[in-house]
């Protein structure tokens, strides 16, 4: 018995010469983005890691793209007036960033259709959870309570619904006796960045 | 990566003296009834099954019950005014078989307090999804339209709301590239068959 179960993927015949520029939205201490730069800077994978946007100054996940060398723009939610124009800031970022595809990887803020039309079908978002299961903010705290053995997390394409739009992949984890958020969270987390960099490869090969 | 991952078990001590005496209720061809009488049959399992109770004449499971030598008791529910009076006869034919727990497998009734109440907390069901993902009819159908790209099926204590009540065990499957409901069901079934015994047993020792 492993202790993940990804969803099954499809080889990805992957051109040197012409790989996807991704660019990662992120809030917090920045795994994810991790696990994507790195899974890009190997070679193997359609994407390369081109910038970082963060939205929350000091988070952890800035000093990982420094340590990386991928560029990094803050762009501090509180100095805008509506959610909109927070966006439309991201979005020029973004272009700056000559961005073709969006990873949200822990972004705490909601995109407006702003930032949702200019990337249509192109932005991916990660969820703590199996879903259609444990919807919204605190999804580990929710599958703990609802008592199930098994969770997970997910890739989605974002669409204006919170956590919801096409499922790009998942992958399962159990839950251990006596676990709590901290330690069903890490688990979740480990799952994440394998599944992210796989999901991101495959989105990218299914839009051709 | 395998291709079912299984909620965790913890290690259950057998006494071959005091094995809890399952019955089983079953309306279809009876692979899980199977399943769980297999699992008892080799010793291992802290259960025996001593009995099935069916309500679909002709049902596979009863050439199944057959073949192993387990008593079968037909309990047609066209007999009955009421789901009240058919599950009177269902609760009158578990004591007559002795049965400790029940567990339901396949069996295409919706249980009454009679039943419940009768066998509180010791009456188990199997559902083709990850719950809480996915209650009701036709759940492999529902999880092929919500595009999830792995689902399973869990074992929960039966209470009066259809599908709910707490999750014993669960197994996840991946779903893949071109299933339909009779592939996926059938990935299903095959995670039913392995985790249905081990839930049943985590369920008695844990009952102590």
């Amino acid at each position: 018995m492993t202790m993940t179960l990804l969803s099954p993927e499809h080889s990805v015949v992957v051109s040197r010469e012409r790989r996807a520029r991704v660019v990662v939205l992120a809030s917090g201490s920045g795994s994810n983005f991790a696990a994507l730069a790195d899974a890009a800077a190997d070679g193997s994978a359609p994407f390369a890691v081109r910038g970082l946007i963060y939205n929350v100054a000091g988070a952890g996940v800035a000093a990982r793209a420094s340590a990386r060398g991928i560029p990094a723009r803050l762009i501090a939610h509180q100095g805008f007036r509506s959610r909109e124009e927070f966006d439309d800031a991201v979005v020029a970022a973004l272009r700056e960033m000559e961005a073709e595809w969006v990873a949200m990887a822990g972004w705490m803020r909601i995109a407006t259709t702003r930032l949702l039309e200019a990337f249509a079908g192109r932005i991916l978002n990660l969820h703590p959870s199996l879903l259609p299961s444990f919807r919204g903010l605190r999804a580990v705290e929710q599958a703990l309570a609802a008592g199930v053995k098994i969770s997970g997390c997910t890739v989605h394409a974002v669409v204006p619904a919170v956590d919801e739009g096409p499922i790009v992949g998942q992958a399962a984890v159990p839950v251990l006796e006596g676990d709590d958020a901290a330690s069903l969270g890490a688990r979740i987390h480990a799952a994440e960045h394998l599944l992210y960099p796989m999901a991101l490869a495959r989105a990218i090969a299914a839009a051709g």
